[in-house]
């Protein structure tokens, strides 16, 4: 006779099965290491950094000049607190892989963070600067865009630009970790995927935008212009053709200043460069570098008369 | 001797010349003006909708037709006064941009708000037919669908769908900012970009859709089908050859009934028209008209044998 | 005289009317049958399988491994209930559409639901090992990746991976509509759309993978690698040429060991077989088998140097 174990008698076997994995799989466990920074804690510095550069949009009705230094003071206060904190954790993170006990070392990360975070608020008033001028490269080149407000407020494109400049900062200043994660959570949000490495001029404008990749050795000119699903990629994978690793080497394009990309143009590899004033067509596919003033578009596509008697939406699409 | 000055001391500092940039760099501060609509208000008021217009899928699982009526008339209730409220803020700031503190003026606005409110109100029980030729068409339309109610559930082409219908509504009636706001929710949910401004037909199906991008002044026709990453776009930029600005312009195509376009295909200008029965084909690029029962594709694509001795997945990729 | 009647009088019947047309229009309300799962419940599960999955990245910093049976067993034991009572909704709703109130019936769903949620918590283990050869990919396949932490704390591509195999096992053993809402979940956060009923090999890698769309009936082999907006779709809609319903016929492709495929590609067709060992190029449009250790790439682009005087952003798109 075999006798039944009730299922949730069963259930501290699946634990315990599952627990012993984590010491057989090496690297995807994350125990008795050092603290990662904390994901929702940098979305919410994210979120608060958007309230110092743009006041007022969304998170509070009632700013007036009067009542604003308050209010941007408390903020850059605890967010010097919140950062500190995080650029600790990723500064140790990124030295050493796993937490130390050393009270020594442990104070002098915690005086690097604070000197990286107070150079990087520092900064926030010429970034400032920096976004008005994407703001307004939105504002003009979309026709549909009624304000600079509605840029600001709505635009995926302007949201993306925001967080990498934010995030390009962090990484100059050599802060692992943190920069991607807020990369990705633009990502994640746009559809816009900026590596915080890239290298973007100034009036940068990505309309609509979901799909964009640019990746980590692009280096982009003034006024360019970026349509939705446009790639600025790499040409080959991990190694180059002798083998070595291509990690730092540059593997992305170059575009030069007042370039349109439309929507789902791929430009590949690290010596493309894409001259200035050119203009690169839809779903146009790029692996050698443009001479300046060129437009570049697919052929004309093949067209056929429709032979199939399709009588309703259930058509079918033979080929 | 040098004084070091503390850390947390040179953070005032650093608010001070952040506040000093936003009297520099105008539009990028909003400021001691009208309050604009709140977004979280704005989402909250998409979010009952969505439960007037499709009760009991995501919100409560006990609704029967007994308790029904006072649940959609409690939410019908709050939504009248919250939607007020927004399209006032929204009415006010598209005219004058500013606050008014006029009691005169700011009364007029409200009772617009107020008729304009109702008269949305009263449009959505026609609007909810409306919306399930979109949810059969998207049943008939993906052989992968299991029931109407998976539709409803989980597909964000519909959801995408529903937004649009929302705010184009809004948009017909000259409500500013709120009809954007709404459809740039949805894009963030859905990664589908519909202008609230376009023009769409009866049993309108958008598969998968990540990255469609749908202008404002597209006009499309019934039954049709648009798969991920399709854009009906524009042509051009700000100005036309004469130097005008196309702010208004039919600056996108026109795509006739039972008309399918497959992945990724671009159709762009305000010339443009599709006509009905043709089948656009993946990473297609068109810019001038498509005569109707007409099949567009790609030329087939160039094959050559791999001869790179890759050994693993860092295959390097050498065209 | 007219009397006007107060816009808040009306309300009662807007909500009237919006009620009647719940009757009107079949199939897209949801009252009176058998409780749906629950859209937030089945989020919170995904939530804490991946806490099970991978300890320790995104909840909680003070994770040992002395105290981790406790956290793991706890999350176990509470999944249990909660997926428990969800399977047994989601198989009712399966299997009668609508609320059963016979109590024996309701047992038996019940008794079904305990089994099935018991089997799918006893592969975890096993799903943990599948996974790190996946995170294992993303590391080996991405330059730009400095470290398998970061893989799992913020690669999207990853993510989507993890609720695909999640799903896949629940569609395996043939629970209705939650495998959906978890793919859709997951869509909705990274833009990667893929059905819980595609077969996925081992080391599957997607980089970037917003647009990403993978469908039913897709076979993929070990070692693929998939960029943003590659499409594994259908040609056809719901008929074939005899007009069959093709809902569970093979629509989609199959992707064989160590292929490549490069952003926007789209692989279209149950019959058409990607060979081994093959690299498909950007945007490339294919819908008939391709040889093992093919190159797949478009013709290259028309180039014209660009005649218009266009001053500045503001540029002409003209050809």
């Amino acid at each position: 006779m075999i006798a039944i174990i009730p299922a949730k008698d069963r259930l501290p076997l699946v634990t315990e099965r599952i627990v012993d994995t984590y010491a057989e799989i090496g690297g995807t466990v994350h125990l008795g290491r050092c603290p990662m920074p904390t994901y929702n804690t940098v979305v919410s510095i994210i979120e608060d950094l958007k309230s110092v550069l743009f006041p007022g949009y969304r998170r509070r009705d009632s700013l007036r000049l009067s009542n604003l230094i308050y209010h941007v003071g408390n903020l850059v206060d605890t967010l010097y607190d919140r950062l500190t904190q995080q650029v600790a954790r990723a500064l140790i993170y990124g030295a050493t892989g796993h937490q130390t006990d050393n009270p020594q070392q442990r104070h002098d990360w915690e005086a690097a963070a604070q000197a990286k975070t107070l150079d990087f608020l520092e900064r926030l008033s010429d970034l400032r600067k920096e976004l008005s001028l994407d703001a307004e490269a939105a504002h003009k080149g979309d026709p549909s865009c009624r304000s600079l407000d509605e840029v600001i407020y709505c635009y995926p494109g302007f949201e993306a630009v925001i967080v990498y400049r934010l995030a390009h900062l962090l990484h100059e200043m050599e802060i692992p970790l943190i920069p991607r994660m807020m990369t990705e959570w633009a990502h994640n949000k746009t559809g816009i995927d900026i590596h915080p490495g890239a290298k973007i001029g100034k009036h940068f404008f990505i309309n609509h935008g979901t799909g964009v990749v640019i990746g980590e050795t692009c280096e982009i000119g003034d006024w360019v212009k970026v349509y939705q699903g446009v790639t600025l990629g790499a040409l080959s994978a991990a190694t180059d053709v002798e083998g070595n690793s291509l990690r730092g080497a540059k593997r992305h394009p170059t575009v030069e200043d007042r370039v349109v990309l439309y929507a789902n143009a791929a430009v590949l590899g690290g010596q493309t460069v894409i001259g200035h004033d050119s203009v690169i067509g839809s779903n146009v596919w790029i692996t050698s570098s443009i001479a300046p003033h060129t437009i570049v578009s697919l052929e004309r596509p093949k067209l056929r008369m429709r032979t199939s008697q399709a009588h309703d939406f259930a058509m079918d699409w033979s080929i």
